[in-house]
């Protein structure tokens, strides 16, 4: 086990993906303690809101709150996603309280694509060179590439990896044919299809094209291997990760009612200190956030160890 | 991956394990509707019931009825488990139904041992070679031997991996003296302790020592490790794991109210048949006998998969 990284940075999707997915309501205040409870757990890079249209994701329609309203911290980067130009415009409101940077997203799978982004790979294309001329018109820098469906779709079946690195090629053919130095390269199992073996050959296949690229693997826990293809990255190598407190989240397209969203932060954040990656993650202070995201949200999140609690109490008391 | 077993066989403990810690009476029918539900899923061993006092595990009262009721398949093994020589007595009535076999349990935690077994690793040892007496009186063969907290413990902490390797001498310099050959032997995560380095070091001791050893990894899911522990298990060559159907269970002494219990069956079958290792179960089977479980026990059980479905039906569509 000494091929494992000395440390991983986790990108903190919770907000972000927790709720956009809920169906009722959720007081922006509620939204806003779980940011800060996030930021104060040694979480350095925190996904707030969605700048998306109000009739398509209500969840959203407070996202100027919410990001109004956090109480940033010193040495946290706090995030905001949106897809059309108009949005961009929102979130450039809030240059002074967010990190900007925009993102050249393709999907693996053209069934999806036209699914989630409403346009095939070609098309997709298109709207993305619009896309980093709205950013660079505004100097928001485009530093992001993300493959979404990389390890297989629900609409399309099994994807193979030529086609996530041929996907990839492309997205970075544009980066470079518009002047985008992309510093992160995001593989996205959007619907839970990833296996250990399946992290393996992608990964393998990004990184034999790529070598220098630094990967950040994007899973979801929808068929409980999450932390399998997580620690199946590590073992790869890979040190950026996206996890999203307590499970929330889920592609809100992909259809699995009830079914775990994300990796949970606080799973990642154990499978890594307890093998001792370093994560900067204070694991008892987020087990407080997951506690206090399924009090926000009402339900039972997919998180076990929300219910399990962490070593360290245990440690002390065996200790003592 | 070249490394990786090409079938595994699963010890199926959900009827034993999930009707051993809820609180509520389940019917005796339900339990039988639960069991024949399994075995018709592909599942070759499948422990039934537990014969233990009934004011102390009131849940299982029925035993004898639970035994008597369910439908024998062939090719089944059907596994109960008992802890006294007056409770052998009784699986010894079901000779005829039950695949009988005694086991050599230890932990390699003494305040485990105190607590779970009600006996200190010296004392524990004594019972068992009472134990073996009593099966070979009866005729009943000696072939497991099985170590609790192999992976940490709640009470005393870290586990050493120096520590299994002792304890387990133990069992077996036993089974040596009283002539019982040890065909399996069980590592057990008891609390939820393993991680993949832990499963590294001490499969790594166990096996440095007796290299010829089968091992069988019974792990938990109480902090959302397990499955990425069975990979790690199925790396090194581990081709027999136990695991519970919908995840139900877990250690009654352990106190996590709530926590998942042993890894789930299907979030195991899953794993292994997407990688391409036989485990002979029908997944979609499965899947529908852990709903069973879910509607039986009246509450949401832990397995990621009882909602997230399996990928036989999307891809049959995507192929369509």
């Amino acid at each position: 086990m000494t091929d494992l990284p000395s440390h991983v940075e986790i990108q903190e999707e919770g907000p972000r993906e927790g709720f956009q997915i809920e169906g009722g309501p959720i007081a922006t205040a509620d939204k806003i303690a779980l940011i800060d409870a996030l930021s104060a757990t040694g979480l350095r890079r925190i996904q707030v809101a969605s700048f998306v249209n109000p009739k398509l994701v209500p969840g959203w329609a407070d996202a100027e709150q919410v990001v109004a309203g956090f109480a940033p911290r010193d040495g946290v980067e706090y995030h905001a996603l949106w897809f059309s130009p108009a949005n961009l415009q929102r979130a450039l409101n809030f240059r002074d309280r967010l990190t900007l940077f925009g993102s050249i997203t393709v999907s693996a799978s053209e069934a999806f694509s036209k699914r989630n982004l409403n346009r095939d790979h070609d098309g997709q294309l298109e709207a993305m060179r619009k896309n980093v001329a709205a950013h660079q018109a505004a100097g928001v820098p485009v530093t992001r590439a993300s493959v979404q469906a990389s390890f297989g779709c629900n609409f399309s079946g099994d994807v193979p990896a030529e086609r996530v690195v041929s996907v990839l090629a492309d997205a970075l053919a544009l980066a470079e044919e518009t002047g985008c130095t992309i510093e992160r390269v995001s593989l996205a199992d959007s619907m839970g299809w990833a296996t250990p073996l399946r992290v393996e050959r992608v990964l393998g296949a990004v990184r034999s094209r790529w070598p220098e690229l630094k990967i950040v693997l994007h899973l979801h826990d929808t068929r409980g291997l999450g932390i399998a293809c997580a620690m199946t990255g590590l073992r790869m190598g890979v040190t950026t990760f996206d996890a999203a407190v307590a499970g929330v989240g889920g592609c809100p397209f992909a259809a699995h009612p009830g079914a775990p969203g994300n990796i949970a932060t606080e799973e990642l954040v154990f499978l890594c200190e307890e093998m001792g990656i370093e994560t900067g993650v204070d694991l008892d202070a987020l087990l407080d956030a997951a506690a206090l995201a399924e009090r926000i949200l009402g339900r039972r999140l997919p998180s076990a160890m929300i219910r399990g609690g962490g070593l360290g109490a245990l440690r002390a008391r065996a200790a003592a």
